[in-house]
């Protein structure tokens, strides 16, 4: 046998052990406590807090790598973490402990004519694995939200956020584990062999009931092909503001630069800005100039290269483009319909805005925009289930079943029915 | 090119064709208003009953086609079609015509500390495609529920029933035009080759947003392969009723005859009966002999066997059988640990059910049992969405995402979040 072969082997062997824990672990975590599952959480909080050193040094020894691989200013972004980030990740861990169970609530009533009390109840999903991009504290967010809603779970992060997943993934463990839970109630892949992320895509022989993806293009086309388990999309955020022609000035320049400056590698950063053609060409020159002052790109078509000589020339790829980057795609558009069908033919999914003072147009584009957010004059960079109030968030979905939008504990939730009778048999 | 790739060419170029009338219909009717949806309906239920004679003797047809086929008793009463059932089918339509609307219903309003107005919206899912097995009421209520719910679909029926489902179609297509709506909205694929199920499952190009799998383990190993779109499950039923040693024997009796022998083709029939051993072994033989004089094959493990005379050796295979008849496998067990074993074993996830006066014994059975319904005392025949005061549903999903159990309307439909501002940036 050679190397990569035995390697191959050595991964499948792996995630096939992992699959079967996940199976045994998921049985004790359904029929687990609130008060378990909440306790597993903030030990967990309370083991961050504790071992910050050695988690921030594990983070360097990341970062280190990254900036040797060269990653983008706004990726190194993405991994750093700070004595101030950790310490909101324990925060956040505190938070989701706090938060309302979720499991057991019963969410409607029935009483049908033939007597039975039927209430439909929420349950647990089972195993979710987890497939997403390097940046540490979705380790931590995702698998306390797991937990929290009574799933097991297996975690398989970016390669660039290793050393300081595994850190942060450990305090999950003995969290767990102090708790009275299976430890391995939450795995996390300890491998950055790619062939992990096939074998959770092929659902670990139904060991995996859903497939949570957050990431970019190579994954969106990776899981279209070989996801053999339902797919909770949490893909990339090509989001777009339109500025129409009635649009406020001012309003719309805090907009557009909020949306996509704000921070730029957070997956509701605006990618792709349109402005009607009627909007004042001296503001559009005005936002794009202060978009350029704050050290953006802009990637304009021609009517866009023509009022701001700073702008490059948009490809046809820009469009489709997530750039997680100061960049920005730039369009001038002669009506809402040709806004719409761009934003139809480009959009993926995620969160569109409009800024406009025309309440009938408002009214179009938050109907007809198919995205799981539509926002009318407000920024894009709201796409947060923290600023929706629903609390610690794994992402926001871009499919279009089960969950759409910031996805929390509810949304790592099913439900089943339970019918209680008399002994009716039916006429 | 030979003729088999021809044909094979000309199937792929019909299912494009009808994906890209699906898309464009979706469009029409997601922006449809409920008054021309319910008109669309309500037409072609009166077309239904205009057209009776017609669709009759294209059942007629189908009738003698499955009985030199050699269809089973069962089968061919899942394909049949009297005046009385198709009056039925009209009245099922005006049922779902009538119901309330479920588009566009605020389902939460958020209010976060930014002053934004979030609200969760319901919408349509887009386009559905539903492969199912050969009931000619299905094409008429699937079609149907998916125009109630702001839907293109695409349906497959099952090739026995494709006289009657053509004919059904066609009265679905008139009432969408006389709505004003597009008569493809609604379309039915009209090959029998089963390349057109192929073709659904990779999602057309992204022209299906969803696949509705309706029938038995031949359609489920499919699936699992080769759908390339999220998939809602209504697959096989291995239902089962477990008579616990706390039974009441009248109850049983009832409720074990009931869940199998009121009507054996649908889907919430018992397959499979588990009894306690402590449970009265003159009661289990009178259970046996009562099914047996209505029948019933029973196919049962030793214990069983040697209880029942008539009795037949069930194989390894019996207890992952959805007979869809008067067959029942029986298993003699010793605990109730086992029966839930037993049942996490082999169960599709759909319904069973416990018979128990130990209210302690029914909690655990609840609970535990991982179905999309759970029963105490009450037959597994129960579950339908009309018995769960649901209306009229498209089957019962066996998967654990997005919907559980019986699906009417509602299950058709997502949600976006719409996000009204003042201009809000986020700080």
């Amino acid at each position: 046998m050679n190397a990569s072969s035995k390697a191959a082997q050595d991964v499948s062997a792996l995630m096939d052990t992992m699959g079967r824990a996940a199976r045994k672990s998921a049985s004790a975590l359904r029929l687990s406590t609130a008060q378990m599952r909440n306790g597993a959480i903030s030990h967990a909080a309370n083991l961050i807090d504790g071992r910050s050193d050695e988690i921030l040094a594990a983070n360097q020894k990341d970062m280190a790598n990254g900036r040797d691989k060269g990653l983008t200013d706004a990726k190194l972004d993405r991994l750093l973490l700070t004595p101030d980030r950790l310490s909101a990740i324990a925060q956040s861990l505190r938070a989701i402990s706090t938060m309302p169970d979720v499991v057991g609530e019963v969410i409607t009533t029935l009483t049908p004519k033939s007597g039975l009390v039927i209430e439909r109840v929420r349950i647990p999903i089972g195993t979710i694995g987890i497939i997403f991009e390097s940046r540490p504290n979705v380790t931590a967010d995702a698998g306390a939200l797991c937990i929290k809603s009574g799933n097991a779970a297996i975690l398989r992060g970016g390669s660039e956020s290793f050393h300081s997943s595994i850190a942060l993934h450990a305090c999950l463990t003995e969290g767990l584990r102090e708790a009275g839970l299976p430890g391995d109630a939450v795995q996390y892949v300890e491998t950055t062999d790619r062939a992990a992320v096939g074998a959770m895509l092929s659902g670990l022989k139904g060991s995996i009931d859903v497939i949570i993806p957050r990431g970019g293009k190579s994954l969106v086309s990776r899981v279209e092909t070989e996801a053999r388990v339902p797919v909770l999309s949490h893909l990339d955020g090509i989001c777009h503001v339109y500025i129409d022609k009635e649009a406020d000035p001012a309003m719309a320049m805090e907009i557009a630069m909020n949306a996509k400056m704000r921070r730029t590698g957070v997956c509701g950063a605006a990618e792709t800005l349109l402005i009607h053609k009627d909007f004042p060409a001296d503001q559009t020159k005005s936002i794009l100039a202060a978009l350029d002052e704050t050290g953006c790109q802009i990637r304009g078509d021609t009517a866009i290269c023509s009022l701001h000589d700073r702008a490059v020339p948009a490809t046809k790829d820009d469009w489709d483009t997530e750039y997680l980057d100061a960049i920005l795609s730039v369009a001038q558009i002669d009506s809402l319909d040709q806004a719409l069908a761009h934003i139809d033919a480009h959009s993926s999914g995620h969160t569109e805005a409009i800024v406009t003072n025309d309440a009938k147009t408002a009214e179009r584009f938050l109907n007809e925009v198919d995205s799981a957010i539509v926002m009318h004059n407000a920024s894009t960079q709201y796409a947060d289930g923290g600023e929706f109030g629903l609390g610690a968030e794994i992402g926001i979905a871009t499919g279009r079943l089960h969950a759409r939008g910031p996805v929390g504990a509810e949304g790592l939730t099913t439900y089943k029915y339970r019918v209680r009778g008399e002994g009716q048999a039916r006429p």
